[in-house]
């Protein structure tokens, strides 16, 4: 490098075009993550070359052999990935040549690196739709065993974080087993879309070489060969459709997260953290910092980043391949890594974490929650119309609340002052437990109702 | 208003807080456009009350009669919506006492805006994915007219919009029959995950009256009731994978009018798009600027704004309803449209466009396109290792350029001073249109392979 | 339109391909909002071309005094838009030559829609920036307004919401005021970077006629004209660059309402929200919910889905201007519409809430707040290491704990028995008041400090 | 671990819940790179307790000396970072007191984690600054060096990717050089706005040691303390102002890549990009990918996506520091090291690319591109309104296109056939030289503005 050149390129690429283009340019610094799937994929192919006779059985079974020990020195961990052979794909053919000779020359018949990228990165998303599928089961699970533990504990259901009506603890845990419930379909759905493989697309155009894809498919577990070879090449969809499910799932464990963050606080001490899950003050040992749960609310961020990352990538690429689509990895492998850290923690501290029942109850039972429980009883016992029923519940509130009391506590004398027709049947529902107890529509909050989803869950995941 | 406040809230809000409550609060702006599943929902909760007894037949009757004219009335277009009623729900029912009196009151039992609002906007959400799933369908069909139409018209295939290898117009046509086909299947995945009813959830701990949810479920197309009532009216997950979808729509949409956009250029001239959809200078007739292909590339950019919009408004909400979820409309309303429009615009593109034949083949033979057929006949017939095969018809590509002939032009003896072992069939690969008869794997080029997926299509479509 | 194409285009569309291209294509639906700048920049424009004797003063006077008969007809709400016209500029200038005929035609020399557009949406823009320093003022002042009224309120300063430390509530309002003062700054960055004028680049590479673009930018408020015709016309920067603003400022109007609605909840009641800006409940007349406060919540939302839509859009535009870049204005207007709106409320918000002094100062002295006093007193007073002073404190509120009692309710006695140099004057910090009175470091939360803060804000704002 | 919590856990956290909360929660696995950061903060720190008094001056000394060999040992490679300390600052300060001894507990006196990450963080951003200037301005310079070159080399000016007018390379490439001067100046007022140390914030409160906050801002060059503690450790403006300057840049960097990606087509062959930037196929000597261009194109996917993560993270965060803003330094990391690779890599190659004059020019002359020219003569020469002069300007075209010949072929006589007043002068104008030569208003593509301007942006660079 002259000195004109220095002063262009300034302290950071000294050393001019040839290392920034190298740079830029190789992906071996993150797409060696799909060693294994590049290797399977290598191997699939060799057998089916041979099983066509596009190349010999004796090449195919070197090549085969081969890979294998490739992989293992891989996982072995001294594997000398190599910026100069820029890829994955590279490395690992340049290095079973070293092991087998000429026919690693034969391996890449009927096929280009497109297709075998996006065979790679298609099997590596896959596995993680797999993966993330067992993390949001163990998850599952670790709510259902909350919400059997306290199945008709009452606590708050709010509204805008205000106190709305009594429910119970299994039943919002449930809630969030139904969130992450729709979380799994969502990855299933994608998996079973993306389950085609690409390989034999070759560059775009397809091959003539009499190749098999439906036999590689199989032995890939793919449900078939993808049936446009442009498509096959050109398409990220599965990329996509994966991210747009992990942002929705990470939405969901930020508002768990936040009602964590909340529920840990001094003010509301709904639960308490294990220590595994949060973290001291070396000052005030009684505090108790529900780290884990921030650190889960604020994954949405790059899991959410990188869906725009990708869509944006992707915005206006004319077919096929652009050099563009290099940048499709490193934000999936982020995001899956991400999603699953914080599913794993999630469910840690599910596991771990013990709901305060006396402070859960107490906060039920405050603010006049059952008055909706008073005016439906008004409408079903004494047939007012709702409008009306509303109207009168206020002014029982008000007048509670005037006397300092709660509607529990007033007198029969005091509720017929409002209304002549009330009963003393009506305080059977002004308790939190009554209250509860009496939302028995399908899908309500009342223990018997959330017995019943507790055991249809459990059906499902057994 | 004081002088002093009026300096307070500036020229725009100069009438205090009240307006600027009602100006950040009111929904009637926006969510007038539920009318329609609103009423249709209040009318089968009706129906469900009397038939549970908790209103009487005759309070029913009049209730859904009475929704029918208030629907007349808003369709009629003259429907004074009131902004001090805040939203489509107390509108209708205003509307409704005004018409019926008394039983309007009891419309509302078991019932809370927060079950209701969720259903509307559920139903709604619904209804687009019907909507999109037809205009998909027309947009499919008008690709598969352009390929039934140049099935076997040759164009370069492009990588890094550099041309690699011949394909055929109905092959590149087809590809974007796979990715509008995906669309479709994830907008019906999102609607059978989404097609369960919240209705009878109530506010959020479902109701003490006996009503019957299978029943409104049932009535208004759904599969069922929603299994939680907590997560009932905090889920905003139809939404969110309503958007993620369209965005990947959008994304698909973008990349064709990108190339539709670079078609059209001077340079390129591939297609002539139609004066439909084109724009022409009032001072250079000749221009056809490709205004509808631009506006068609740029809808991604609202859509997926709407789908971050919403996820961030979800991002860390405690449960179950707060006000913030009143912002999931209006991203959605847009995004909906501004989806169905492209798509619109896209079909009658397609419709319309014209293939220059000509342009099309003369830039596929361009570029020694064929070079890769030419390889793979030296592995194919010769047998050599693929990597050795690349080797000599780089020499070969060398050769043809320092001659300044294309390959097919090269003399057998030419060729043969590269490698002896060329015979005369090798000129049997290198036209454009042998390249692209010859790529006969499963989902090739091949306008045999282009034609069975054709027909695969109409019989899929009919 | 035949059967056929009915079915082509589904039946929002049954017009037609004609009606979609108008749908798509035309802006005037939205693009009316700039009418006031369109014809301030037309009036200028006309002008500069007499002042330069490319058009006879006569025809100038016409033109100025007829747009000015148009302006009056858009702004008395009874212009006749038409679809047709397709957008602002077309509508007035037909508009005008309706009003005073052929020297209409002479208004578009020198200039085209281009330029034309890129200035009305630059002022309209800039004139946002003001509104919003206006209105980010009044929000100042609003919290200048409690800073002041509650300058030595002790309420708990708080990480990961979890009491930290006492802090005083003048000293939490002036954290806000740094924020939007810090907003202010970007506004007025951005408009000085967007401050000079397109008007003149024409189509895109300037004119060959006489004109002084000095002339016009001066009249229109800018700093001068744009250096670059190719980019004055393909630049949508200062658009971005608006949007990223305020995407930073809802950031923090979602921060502060976060803050609002957890303080709110029942079991924090640090503030009671004024009736004008919560909502409460027919039936349980104490329930108030924080509407107001969640609504601002959201629009971080919108906000910053309007800044990734547009930069989605912009994303890889070949120069100079595409009909992508009509998809500019929608998303800006509605972020400046909710900012502004969300500022407002939360000024209203401010103004008229109540701090509960008693609340927050038992907040704050709960949980050993003052235990990192007693350890910068173990260093300051006994000389101890940070590291080692800390390890004390720790085993003196565990003895708290243990005890059952506060840190201040030890004796000396169980003090000394932990480190035996502990004197009488440590009880001098353990108080939250002698906490904050003694963070009188710059910028602490001391009330000494936070009075001159105020005292430099209202100078600063007066 | 127990068999059960195996099975809970799933392979990836085998280890169980302390694995996982150590994986989601230790942070030196990336901020380590803030060691240079914490080290000169620390050793600023140290020197001004000692100057307060705070501590002694031998303790300082040994402070100062001992952070010095730990940075050479880190900068050295081979400093034994470990996740059980968790962060950059335990590491640190740990290997310290190995050094040192107890000295290094008195280090954080009046200091705390919450000010010392932001101080680190915010001193690293403000590096990027600095640096991204550096790199704007070697791109500045390549982009002028270019404008010299071809100053009045002409060209199409595009608007919709159709010739609308000529223009000149240098002016185009002015456009470019106004873009990523914007650029500068956003990352200019970044910095500025950033430049207050948040050190001496302590916790959040600020503290009650007599420290200098002035003095260690100006030891680390900030230009003074910021002015509200609980701000200063709540603050993260200064990480999404840069990532939303960098956004804009990384865009305008993408309509670049995307010109050159379009003008590399062999249907464009605007230009020739270096060997350097591109890549070939072995089999296709003459094809050459403009692999550099599509990833710098694409490189705006993540830094857009690390603004919306960073967005997202702190959207309705409450003060002050939450464990959520650890997730604050990756994506900025990302997206600086992204964007620096790609200024880069566009540096490099506007330095190397070659323009193909002729390929310009001939693109430049087809389509009637002086169409505007004609119409501005027939108002400036014949004093026609101008939109009489498009109409008339149109029928010339139009005869032109019949004729099978441009606008200059045409004779007079035809001229005179659509207009009578035509005269030959007329032909002066016809010409793309002519055409560009006469654009001569401020900002105008006329060779003799381009030249000014070149001269004024090299002073600024001087």
């Amino acid at each position: 490098m002259t000195e004109t050149s220095n002063r262009m390129w300034g302290g950071r690429f000294a050393a001019g075009p040839d290392a920034i283009m190298e740079a830029i340019n190789a992906s071996i610094g993150f797409d060696q993550r799909l060693a294994r799937e590049d290797i399977e994929g290598s191997r699939a192919h060799a057998a089916m070359l041979a099983a066509t006779g596009i190349i010999s059985g004796s090449d195919a079974d070197a090549i085969r052999e081969g890979l294998l020990t490739v992989l293992s020195e891989i996982e072995g961990g001294d594997f000398p990935f190599s910026a100069a052979l820029e890829d994955i794909h590279m490395n690992v053919e340049a290095r079973l040549r070293d092991l087998i000779g000429e026919p690693a020359g034969r391996l890449h018949t009927a096929r280009s690196r497109n297709d075998q990228v996006a065979l790679d990165f298609r099997m590596w998303v896959r596995a993680q739709c797999d993966a993330l599928d067992e993390a949001l089961v163990a998850l599952l699970r670790a709510l259902l065993a909350q919400a059997e533990a306290g199945t008709d504990w009452v606590m708050p259901g709010f509204t805008h974080l205000q106190t709305a009506q009594p429910v119970t603890w299994g039943h919002h845990m449930l809630a969030y087993v139904e969130m992450f419930a729709r979380d799994r379909a969502r990855f299933a759905d994608a998996r079973k879309r993306m389950n085609l493989s690409p390989l034999g697309a070759a560059a775009l155009a397809g091959t003539s070489f009499p190749i098999d894809r439906q036999m590689t498919a199989e032995a890939l577990g793919f449900d078939g060969p993808s049936a446009n070879s442009l498509d096959a090449v050109a398409d990220r969809d599965f990329a996509l459709e994966f991210l747009a499910a992990a942002s929705i799932t990470a939405m969901h464990l930020s508002r768990f997260a936040e009602e964590l963050v909340i529920w840990s606080s001094a003010q509301f001490r709904f639960v308490t953290l294990s220590d595994r899950f949060s973290t001291g003050s070396s000052i005030m040992p009684q505090k108790k910092n529900p780290d884990a749960a921030e650190l889960i609310r604020a994954k949405i961020g790059r899991i959410l980043g990188a869906n725009i990352a990708l869509m944006t990538v992707m915005k206006g690429l004319p077919l096929t391949y652009s050099k563009d689509m290099q940048e499709d990895k490193e934000p999936v492998f982020d995001a899956a890594d991400a999603l699953m850290l914080a599913l794993a923690a999630m469910t840690g501290m599910v596991g771990d974490m013990t709901a305060n029942q006396g402070a859960l109850r107490a906060a039920a039972a405050s603010g006049f929650s059952t008055a909706t429980d008073l005016a439906d009883w008004l409408v079903r016992v004494l047939g007012l119309p709702f409008r009306e029923a509303h109207h009168i519940t206020g002014r029982l509130v008000a007048l509670a609340e005037a006397k300092g009391c709660d509607l529990p506590d007033l007198t029969l004398e005091q509720m017929k002052s409002i209304h002549d027709g009330i009963t003393e049947s009506v305080y059977d529902v002004l308790t939190v437990e009554a209250s509860v107890a009496s939302r028995t529509s399908y899908g309500g909050t009342a223990p018997v109702r959330v017995r019943e989803q507790i055991a249809r869950w459990k059906e499902q995941l057994a």
